[in-house]
């Protein structure tokens, strides 16, 4: 044992002396550009170099001021303070570091003209959610880097890289465009430089660069523009709580306090209880908020100002570079909620209309409620997050399809839990899904159940929020998250020499093009009728396992019908006459058959989506 | 089926001429007396009698002014409004009735001086619940009262009278006394005057008469001053949303819409989702509200203001009358909310601290919150109710006693349920139970397992909030509430000639005074130990089955060990050295046993409660 831990320091100091010997005099400055024209008129630069505390740092720009020079434990960093005025005009300038008796080092610092004035991902949007590593193999030669730590790359493992990348995805763009897709959502892009596992991108080893295995920043900012010209937008997946422990940050920290660091190694509890319990113990809210997420993820200290604007600042720089739409905040609760509020508002700011939503996989609609904007009890301020990836939904929609009709059973879990709604501010901002990379597929959780799946399917793309669906549900991809990962399949067709593609009709078999064109159908009639974006929602009380709700606007209704039950129904329809009114046929959405509005035969455990006429 | 209807028409019609043709020229003023130095100096009598309104109304006391004379569809009622000034003196003075060519009708109305000054209910006290038809008959002369219309008084079957009476209850004050408890609280005890099931008391016939089965209204002023003489406190069950259809304002309504009228018979959805859902249907809304919740019970009309200042006026007399503490509110959720905000104040205005609670039968902690005080999301008003009964710990407890222990089951689930407790304005106004008149009674729920027993014993006596026991919980009383009602069983002893008398030790076996000695001892602690009532609670995250809360004040800490294990375990403490700081001995409140602080062995399924030392 203690064998072990000498070897460990040893081969530890060594890496440090390696990495150190190899720093150039000036290695970094981050944000390596930035932009005229924020409202935050202060920047703070990263210095990253040999000793580079030892040198003087000098600048000259019109507006721009040098304010002050932060040194840190560490003598390889320095932090520059400027503020750029708000009269600034875009341009270059050198930034030089000089020592008597050195050669001067000069970095070209670039301040550019803004151009993001992205609307946001709203309710009028579909988000489809791809695991960069797993879609669509674009380009193989980037499937090996040489000189990064994870070498694997073996389809056959789910641990090990695939060679998925961006120009996999913007092959696919007009597929997803076909499918009625508006918005992606990839899984973190950049780079994961760790010697395991750095497919999935939650442990990233830089925050300005794109995992080379996927492509470059440009090809990113490329993949973006290619989504805006079809009308589709881009959210960034971020990860604040952590990064990767191959991060420069981490082998040669700025400072000790930089991290949570703890005489042993200790993991968070996951209990989000805990911050908001009114009983909670320090130490128990300490373990949530300061243990590691993981072995491989140090968590960040989030009370250090330096690390507080150096997040910050990369976000914003992220939005403009690339022109960003919205963000999703991994592991929400695992951060300092203060901060959070911070950023927040620092992304507001300087884009009003940018959408940012936290994963919250809690139990229980308080517990969710607690990390939305305009809850403020118990709390003393508002975490300004817009909305959640919806779990509660998500845990009530997985009920409604298998569990079996009760009095808080069945369909009438979904029923409270939309009643609920009332205790956030704005709940159509909320995220709706039927799976993520984290849990099991959706076709697997409901038994390989066709009707169920359409039924999914119906509920995802007519409840309230923004709907995200998982790449491959749309083509029948199935499977379970544990214990072997394969949620995180290949996209058959993605990769060149694929036994099948299933991107085209021809490599789909049938029940594969009816799923498609299922989604394909309801997909695209939400995107031209704003009744089942903006719409009011009204649901009715469910009653003998039928739950039946509408969408409606001053000039569309869409109404519908959901049979939880193991036998066939008829429907009498007086009941619901507040949004029946004078309509008098139901067409049918997917089939485009009508039908009158009185009674209506339900098979068993089926859906149906129609439009009022 | 006609045939029927027509047969019942006639019998109804018969009935109100019987009734009519009986009725006195001025049968009743309510309320019959009042008092001065109310801060509302309104009062509005109602007066019954047959063809009342043909009368002239006329009255002179110095300070009261008679404002206005209200009639309605039916003649036999008046409405009478006054105004009693704050300078006016307590005395009586004559109300007179007069029409030309008949005899003047007198009544004496009095006006009497303030004599309740309640500190309410709080957490400071235990409250026993009793159904007084089932714990003692103290005056068997009552059993059974000539003209009344349900003559049944069988012991044998759960739905007929047993006799139970307010004079059973003041024998057996000292048996409550030395159990701890210090506030009754008695199923409702209005006259009940109906055909059947008259026993349980939630279909009053009048409202301001104690049903003369269980004794006079001195009778029950009385009890309460009893109680009060020994410390103890009285709380009264009040229903608000219906009558029994056999009271005489249902009999012989001043006007339609004293109740909510349906074309048949229509009874409530008991969904209480449609009070908060943003998106439920006006159709669903009505249903709820307006919906009868039994055949025998017509829904009250809450927004007919003379339907309102009638209950308001009530309940205020009973308050003044019998010197009450508190009002636990049946069916809270069926009310009209508006009207029991105004209600609240109304109540809140006259009798500050007066303590109040309402029956939320409801699923999920959002669903709870929504009633109570402080609560005012997409409602726009605040009900002001102070606590609940509280269902969410309810439903938690049985989880805990009864669950396997997972990541949101078992004790989780109660932990999860208190950290939701930041939601609440107070939650320590919430009423704690294990069972109720309503519910399976404690022990069968855990399934006669005498450790759970004493486990849950605990948990009430130590959680957060006001305890509420149900009578015989102490004695080891245990049956279910469906299909036999058998929660509602006598206490044995209560009745002369029982073959058992379990208010006395000999009469009880050992484990039966085991168990009431547990309670005793811990009710007892509780009653002399504010760490107890007014203590913080600090809770810990549930690790491996255990669960372990302290409650604390600056001189005394309290610890709950739980092991909700099937096998012993060994737990060591340094992880709670926040609460436990210096002290290094563990008293047993129950045993009076020491032990020291550091490794707690626990047997499988056992809590433990200590005093730090």
């Amino acid at each position: 044992m203690i064998k072990k831990l000498i070897f460990l320091t040893v081969l530890l100091s060594t890496q440090f002396q390696l990495l150190k010997a190899q720093m150039p005099k000036l290695e970094r400055i981050e944000p390596m550009n930035w932009w005229v024209g924020f409202k935050d008129q202060s920047l703070q630069l990263l210095v990253r170099g040999n000793r580079i505390a030892d040198k003087t740092v000098t600048l000259y720009y019109p507006g721009v001021k040098l304010v002050s020079v932060q040194k840190v434990e560490n003598p390889n960093y320095l932090f520059v303070n400027l503020k750029i005025s708000s009269a600034t005009k875009s341009g270059t300038f050198p930034i030089s570091f000089t020592k008597k008796g050195e050669k001067v080092i000069k970095y070209t610092y670039e301040l550019k003209s803004r151009t993001n004035h992205t609307e946001g991902v709203t309710n009028k949007d579909l988000i489809y959610l791809i695991m960069p590593d797993r879609f669509s193999n674009g380009d193989i030669s980037n499937d090996k880097i040489s000189g990064m730590k994870d070498m694997t790359l073996n389809r056959d493992s789910m641990y090990y890289r695939h060679g998925g990348d961006i120009q996999g995805i913007i092959n696919n763009l007009p597929y997803l465009q076909e499918l009625g897709v508006t918005t992606l959502w990839l899984n973190p892009v950049l780079e994961n430089d760790e010697y395991k596992t750095s497919y999935h991108g939650y442990a990233n080893t830089e925050n300005y660069q794109i995992d080379r295995r996927f492509g470059t920043n440009a090809l990113y900012k490329k993949l973006v523009d290619e989504c805006h010209k079809r009308g589709m937008k881009m959210i960034k997946d971020l990860v604040h709580n952590h990064i990767g422990d191959q991060h420069f940050l981490f082998l040669d920290p700025p400072a000790k306090d930089w991290f949570h660091q703890w005489p042993k190694y200790t993991g968070t509890t996951y209990k989000d209880q805990v911050l908001f319990d009114p009983y909670a113990a320090n130490s128990d809210k300490k373990l949530m908020s300061d243990g590691w997420f993981d072995h491989h993820m140090p968590d960040v200290n989030q009370q250090n100002p330096l690390v507080k604007k150096y997040i910050m600042q990369s976000h914003i720089w992220w939005i403009e570079y690339a022109g960003l739409d919205g963000f999703r905040l991994d592991t929400y609760a695992y951060n300092d909620l203060k901060f959070m509020a911070e950023w927040a508002k620092a992304i507001t700011r300087e884009f009003p209309k940018f959408t940012y939503f936290g994963e919250t996989w809690v139990h229980g609609t308080a517990n969710q409620v607690f990390f939305t904007e305009g809850s403020t009890v118990n709390q003393h301020f508002d975490t300004g997050l817009q909305g959640v990836t919806d779990f509660q939904t998500y845990f009530a929609i997985n009920e409604t399809l298998n569990g079996k009709f009760g009095w808080t059973e069945g369909v009438n879990k979904l029923y409270t839990v939309l009643a609920s709604d009332y205790q956030y501010k704005d709940p159509t901002r909320n995220v709706l899904f039927l799976d993520n990379h984290d849990t099991d597929r959706f076709l697997s959780k409901v038994g390989e159940d066709f009707d169920k799946y359409k039924s999914g399917i119906i509920l995802l793309l007519s409840l309230r929020g923004i709907p995200e669906m998982y790449y491959g549900t749309e083509i029948l991809m199935k499977n379970l998250a544990n214990p072997d990962g394969k949620v995180r399949d290949d996209f058959p067709g993605g990769w060149t020499g694929d036994k099948t593609n299933k991107f085209i009709t021809s490599g789909r078999n049938e029940k594969e093009n009816e799923a498609f064109n299922f989604v394909k159908k309801l997909a695209n009639y939400r995107k031209n009728n704003s009744v089942l974006q903006t719409g009011k929602l009204m649901q009715y009380v469910p009653e003998n396992g039928i739950y039946v709700y509408f969408r409606y606007t001053n000039e569309k209704t869409v109404m519908v019908v959901m049979n939880t039950n193991e036998q066939a129904e008829v429907l009498e329809t007086s009941r619901f006459s507040e949004r029946i009114g004078k309509y008098q046929t139901l067409l049918n959405i997917i089939t485009d058959q009508k039908i009158p509005i009185d009674n209506i035969k339900l098979p068993a455990k089926t859906s149906y989506i129609f439009e009022l006429q």
